[in-house]
């Protein structure tokens, strides 16, 4: 199962932009790390609300994808993001995990936690939708 | 009006490493352009969700900017967004209208429209805060 | 096609139990229309933001079943909801339309007005998904 | 600080049109529940979506309304709701949380639980305002 999840996340050439890892995929739920870096920033010098959601749709999306049969991809339909703090740090962790799976559609919930603080920065619900793979 | 949105979009060290730059500034409409980049992609070689989210979160936040008395600052409290098809192009414009002008929070619509296609990728409904400038 | 949702919306005894009532029906647009009664307020004497729901989701959903075909069935998959201003007055229009219309989602904005100010008291984006009818 | 809640509780008349009570308020945390009857259903005979997030709603509502000062009241700014199954059943227990409680703004989760079946039927995340008290 993690095998097609680390494929998956290689292709996406956008966590890589933004130095973002794979830390763990279990069924139903993944984590992914990331650093602070200049590179990343809001008009404050915090990491944009856009960084902070791509990470987190990420982990929900492969959330998703953990628990959907062989041959599937995963496609977001929409999310809903709530930024709590200013995300500041050096170090964030992003889970996600299925709170409902479908056959169509897998509901997920996410966050996105600074390490240093240990603040949860945002909370995202997402609806993500089986497709066959292309 | 347009020079604070422009000195804050320049902080937006994100927006840069997008390829993003401010298309136009008017009172409560703001509109942000991005060209294709393999660095932006998601698995299938779209652009990932969360640029999209980043540039149309931007658009929204400056256009609620517009509005603001001097001396505020803009935070995004939080966002949904509907991804209504693939990300594909090589150019795309991210609009963020103001729906609703209030003291402290205002509510914002966006969306994401690929040039080639004349599709409408994605739509965000946000609500920003104005906070004090720091 | 307005058949199928008029008969629909005669089985949705809540909607007749908030004195709501169809007002047009075309494809892929319908308006309700509702009028105000003290036993459907929140603490302050507006409406309360579950009736401002209720109307603006069965609107948003016979909106997408109007585009949808014979022999389906439309269900809320999730919803998020603004609310701009206090339903305060005495008659409200909710409009929902469908902004992308696809197999098997359907995504619909709508609005509550307040026909006494004109004002707009809250938005909707809604996903809806079709069914087999029951 | 049930008192006011309790006070306010009363004053929504929407709550007694659905037959809900409010079975628990703690710090943070308010439950209200709910019978199922005739007059709330949607097409296929389940609680109408709007039942279900109105109660959901009040559920966050004092929730949030819990940890604010002496002469607030509190107003739903926006809510999401995704409705995870048919609101099957003859009881129903809506549960709302404080995830982050603000000066100005609060972030709420919450959940409506079919009693008969265990199963949770919607999961909402709502932002709410202090107001003074009018």
């Amino acid at each position: 199962m993690g095998c097609r999840i680390r494929e998956s996340f290689v292709k996406q050439t956008f966590m890589a932009t933004l130095g973002a890892s794979l830390a763990s995929v279990e069924p139903g739920e993944v984590v992914i790390e990331l650093g602070y870096s200049e590179a990343l920033a809001q008009q404050n010098g915090f990491l944009h609300a856009g960084v902070t959601t791509a990470v987190v749709d990420s982990a929900c999306g492969y959330a998703a994808l953990s628990l959907m049969p062989e041959g599937s991809d995963v496609l977001s339909v929409e999310f809903k993001v709530n930024l709590m703090a200013p995300a500041a740090g050096s170090r964030f962790r992003a889970v996600g995990r299925v709170v409902k799976s479908g056959r169509t559609l897998t509901v997920c919930q996410g966050e996105m936690v600074a390490l240093d603080s240990g603040k949860t920065v945002a909370l995202m619900t997402a609806t993500m939708i089986a497709v066959a793979r292309p």
